[in-house]
C-alpha cells in the first residue's frame, strides 16, 4: 500500500505505455517487503531539463530508469556518471545520493554480460565477434570489453561507426584486442547481434552465420521474438543459443544494486 | 497494477510522511478499477518552483492535491484558479487541462459545507457562528458564504484578522450577512470551531459554548481526536455535534469532480 512514507521510483522517457520496468520493480519491492513504488512518468522528448530539475525536487524520489529518447541527454545532466556511462555518453539509471546529487550510469551492457554469465557462458577471457555498433552495439561492446573480453571485433553496416566504437573501447579497455571485423565471424567464441535485424520473421542476419565456428554460442539483444531468424538458424546448425531477454532479466539485480537497494554480490 | 498506461495523481506537501491522500485516492481508484495511483511527493518549502516545473513537464500527471506549506504559492504559479482559490489566495487541488494548462481551486471550505449537507445540515440560509480567521476559517468562510449561509459572524482572537477576512467575504458574497463578532455566538444556527484549540485534551474552547443557542449544531475542524473537548461539552449540554472529520472525508468526492475523474453532482 501507498502511504506517505513510501519512497518513489521511476522510469521516464518518451512515449512510455510501453515500458515494463514498474511491474518488475514493483514486483521486486512487494516480495521484499519494501515500502517503494516504481512509476512511469513520461517526460517529452525536448523537455528533460525541466523533468529533470523537477525529479531533483522530489525528495523522496531515491532514484530512476532512463529510456529513449533521454539516455543521452540524462547523460549531460547527471551531477556524475560512473562505469559504462562514463564511455558510451548514456546512462540508464540513476540514483539520489544523500546529498541531493544524481548519478548515473549504464547498465545496457554489464545487464548482457551478467545474463551470458547467470546462463553459464564466462565472458572473461573470450573472443567476441559482435555486430553492430549503434545503442546496444556500443552499450555491449564496452561492458564485454570492461568485464575482461579478451577479444571483441566490431562489425557495422557503415563502417566509421564501428571505427570510432573501435576506437573508443581500445582506449578506454587497452587489455582487449579490438578489430575492426567483416561479416564473416569465424575465430570467436561468441557471436553477438546486436543491430535490430530479427525484429521482424522476415530479417536477415547482421553477421555471416556461416562463418561462425561450429562450437561458438551465438547471441542475440532482440527480445521480441525470442526465437529470432538469426537463432533458428544457429540452432538448426546446432549453436548453442542465448536470448534478447537475458539481458534484461538479469539487468535488475544490477539496476537494484546501483540504486543501493541490494547488496552488490561478489565478483559482480 | 501500475503498468506504462497508469495515470498518474499525487499530493505534495514538506513533510509528507503523515498525508493520508495517497491511500484514500487509491482505494477509490481500485474500488472503480480505474487504471491510476497517488503518490505522496516531498517537495521542499523553498523548492516549489522547480518541483512545479516538473509537474508540468510529466504529462502523464492529470493533477495532485497541495498540502503545507505550498497552498499558497501554488495558488500564484497555477495558470488559473476557480472557486475558493480567487478569494482564499491558496489552492489544494490542481488538474492539468487539456492544453497543458494547471487549474487549481481550494475545496477544504467546501468539503465542510458538503460535509454538513452530508449529514443532514442545510447551509443555506442558515446563520453561522465561526471562530478562527486562520487557514481553515478562511477557507469556512468564503465557502459558507459562497453557499448561501444567511448570515456569518466571524470571531479571532486576533481582532485585525477576523476584520480582513468579513471584509474580503462581504466583497466576495454581497448576500451575505458577514459581521464581526466576540466569543458569543448566540443568535445562530450552527456554531463552528475553526481554530486548532481541541487538538489537546487540556485545550479550552474558542469561544463561550454556554452562549450558543439550545438547539444550534456545533461542529468541529480539528479531526483528532473525534471528540474535541468543545464537542465532548456540547453533546453533554445537549447539542447536536459535527466531526471535524466530515470536512476530509466530504472533500474526496469533489477533488475527484474537480480532477474530472467523477460527474459533478446535481445542486453540489
Amino acid at each position: 500500500m501507498i502511504t506517505g512514507t513510501t519512497r518513489l521510483y521511476a522510469i521516464i522517457g518518451d512515449p512510455i505505455a510501453h515500458v515494463r520496468t514498474p511491474m518488475a520493480f514493483n514486483d521486486w519491492f512487494a516480495s521484499r517487503k519494501i515500502d517503494a513504488v516504481c512509476l512511469p512518468i513520461h517526460i517529452g522528448r525536448d523537455d528533460l531539463p525541466r523533468g529533470w530539475a523537477g525529479l531533483k525536487s522530489m525528495v523522496n524520489l531515491d532514484g530512476f530508469i532512463v529510456t529513449a529518447p533521454h539516455k543521452g541527454e540524462a547523460r549531460q545532466l547527471c551531477d556524475a556518471v560512473e562505469g559504462d556511462g562514463v564511455h558510451t555518453g548514456v546512462v540508464n539509471t540513476v540514483r539520489r545520493e544523500k546529498n541531493g546529487r544524481f548519478v548515473g550510469t549504464l547498465l545496457d551492457g554489464r545487464g548482457f554480460v551478467r545474463g551470458l554469465q547467470n546462463e553459464g557462458h564466462k565472458v572473461e577471457g573470450r573472443r567476441f565477434y559482435l555486430a553492430g555498433a549503434g545503442g546496444a552495439g556500443t552499450a555491449l561492446a564496452y561492458a564485454l570489453a570492461g568485464s575482461g573480453a579478451a577479444a571483441l571485433t566490431l562489425h557495422n553496416r557503415t563502417r566509421a561507426k564501428a571505427e570510432k566504437l573501435a576506437a573508443g573501447v581500445k582506449a578506454a579497455f587497452p587489455a582487449c584486442d579490438v578489430r575492426l571485423g567483416s561479416a564473416n565471424a569465424s575465430g570467436h567464441d561468441v557471436a553477438v547481434n546486436a543491430t535490430s535485424l530479427g525484429l521482424e520473421p522476415t530479417d536477415g542476419h547482421s553477421f555471416d552465420l556461416g562463418s561462425v565456428d561450429r562450437d561458438a554460442l551465438v547471441a542475440e539483444v532482440v527480445m521480441k521474438p525470442d526465437m529470432t531468424p538469426l537463432l533458428i538458424a544457429a540452432k538448426a546448425r546446432g549453436h548453442k543459443i542465448h536470448f534478447g531477454i537475458h539481458m534484461l532479466n538479469s539487468q535488475l539485480a544490477l539496476m537494484m544494486q546501483f540504486l543501493g537497494l541490494e547488496p552488490t554480490r561478489e565478483g559482480a
